[in-house]
């Protein structure tokens, strides 16, 4: 049977959850378009997030890979079109790092889009009622960091990957005023469909573009 | 044994459906602080609405009432602190009527506070991980006009009233990019504890203001 | 000849300039509408805000009363729909006060809508090129401390008064990224036509209202 | 002397000027850092606005390029940090055309980085008192069609060049309540010193990412 490789992140900027990491273990060990669900927990430190990355692709050789991290202050399951070759942290990483302008990989080209159909798991996600948006930017924080990384080790491969930003919990959002949120059965049954359009149908040519 | 009368909306601006006649129906029967909840529908026409709600407070003849609206575009649950007395409706109500600077109560005053402690609601909603915050303005629609005809009805009584306004829901938002949304059972246990609360606690003196 | 009693703060929050008092004086002396345009600074105090008010209510003798404050975050001139009777401070006023639900009035009514044409001073605004709207909430700290207090001394008078928000300078915004500001130039232009229609127009009935 | 190419568009969207085009004219024939300013209006149009920026890289033959775009909604001078090689138009350029998802430069690389020292030029428009950020994102319409293919075109040339959003002027803002402006006079003052430091200064290493 093959594998999809569902990725999250331990929490960072304060908090003690991340919603990323909750929905991965939920999905741990279920079936989803005829593939295993492997939940891999990255650590929100540059350069350790993709050493633990390539250990978890070795190990669980998958034939698909959603990453997600996530985004307060969204509303919604964006899913990332393009990581970019800059590391650019406006905090310090859970190990205390915070680098400047500095390239993900030194040799690598200055960006790498999505091999996920988008725009058909947006167009597939709204359809069941859940929100969800093409979003030009990952930022440039350990997330984007995670996605490049993810695009340049699986590049030529013809491996399905890419990155899904995710809102806050509404207990996070409790604390946080007016930032929205989603509780997790809705992140978990979202993701689940999510992994299953991603895994099965082809990416469909419809706007999800923003003027600027 | 006591009532609690909960009013929720009807579908407007094109919406199929309102989350808050959804979680009104939804605590419909329940006991809440040892009252029964009373769920009423409120059309969403200026001078209707109130007259519906005339006939509920009769029938119901409640202990503490909360009406309950949608606002497309806000994240928490707000709990509003002030009903003003004008009708300003950007787009049209249901029956077609759109009033522009219309006094709700000719001889009433420019406003009525909240009677819910709703300080106390919201500290206590976020203590349970349920986003929430006090509110300045419930807008100029139908909403604030249910809200002040509410206050202005059981002005001197000693029935504590209010409003609260919640976020879209997540079928909802999945047709409006960027706006924020708590699907049903997050808004009914939220509403269930706002209830509980409203009913039993006393007020607080913790801030909730803006600075403009 | 009549006079105009035009009131801007000084500078609070951290900031060390104040736009509502920089336009104030660079109006000052000038004739609109027939009228001298007397120009003070409030202090951002509750309390000894509405001393110095009454001071200068008495010693200007005013036919138009309009009273600008600065609403970082805005975008635009908001002209204030409405005053409320309640301080809640989220941070401290300059003095070091900090009043959480107080009322402003004691013996004062809920709240007092503003006597200046505001749907027609925003529309003549917009005709003329300067972003503005109407707002429905003036927030609680002591812009809405001076507002309230400004309708409450001159009711009945027949003295048209009133109170606009304006956006940050751009200085400030250069320290507040994503926050919105016009420059000194704009607010001053925009400002000068502001008391022109506030002095001269009648008011219309065009929609201001918001939804929610 | 040696020539900058500052480009601005022509209106669209339904606007009937573009401030982009407003300061571009402003400048030209301004000397800055010791070259030439030409401006240089480019259509609002896929393809045929990279024909015209041919041309006027022939003709000029510039030493340093700016791109600059008009972009509603934004409160500042947003220095584009990354061209990606994508049309994805949520609207139909000024031709009628609407391409999803097409490469710009079937034979580009993923993206391109700007070649201006954008953190030093918001630094010193900051530090000037200008609202400036850097942006991860220049959309995916026009301006970002532009952008790809400037510095698809200069690749390897060690000109610099790079992209400047701006926010609507206040006569459009009027028309668009909630969205920010500055003024014409603000804009090019702004410009002038952003020509000034992109000719002269050497890019800086400080923080202007975003987390995601």
């Amino acid at each position: 049977m093959k594998n999809i490789l569902l990725t999250g992140f331990e929490p960072f900027g304060g908090e003690t959850v991340n919603p990323s990491w909750e929905l991965a273990q939920a999905l741990h060990g279920e079936v989803i378009a005829e593939s295993h669900v492997v939940a891999v927990q990255l650590p929100c430190v540059f350069g350790e997030a993709l050493r633990r990355l390539d250990e978890a692709l070795r190990l669980v050789g998958p034939s698909l890979v959603l990453a997600v991290g996530q985004a307060g202050g969204r509303c919604d399951l964006s899913l990332e079109r393009v990581a970019i070759n800059v590391d650019d942290a406006r905090i310090p990483d859970n190990a205390g790092a915070q680098p400047v302008d500095e390239p993900i990989a030194a040799d690598g080209p200055a960006a790498y889009f999505s091999t996920l159909p988008i725009k058909a798991m947006v167009a597939g996600l709204r359809d069941a009622g859940y929100p969800a948006s093409v979003s030009q930017t990952a930022g440039t924080f350990v997330c984007n960091h995670v996605f490049y990384g993810l695009q340049h080790r699986l590049r030529g491969t013809g491996i399905r990957s890419g990155f899904m930003h995710i809102p806050y919990l509404p207990a996070q959002a409790a604390r946080h005023p007016g930032a929205p949120s989603l509780p997790l059965p809705t992140l978990v049954a979202a993701t689940r469909l999510a992994l299953t359009l991603g895994a099965t149908v082809e990416e469909i040519r419809v706007g999800g573009g923003q003027l600027d």
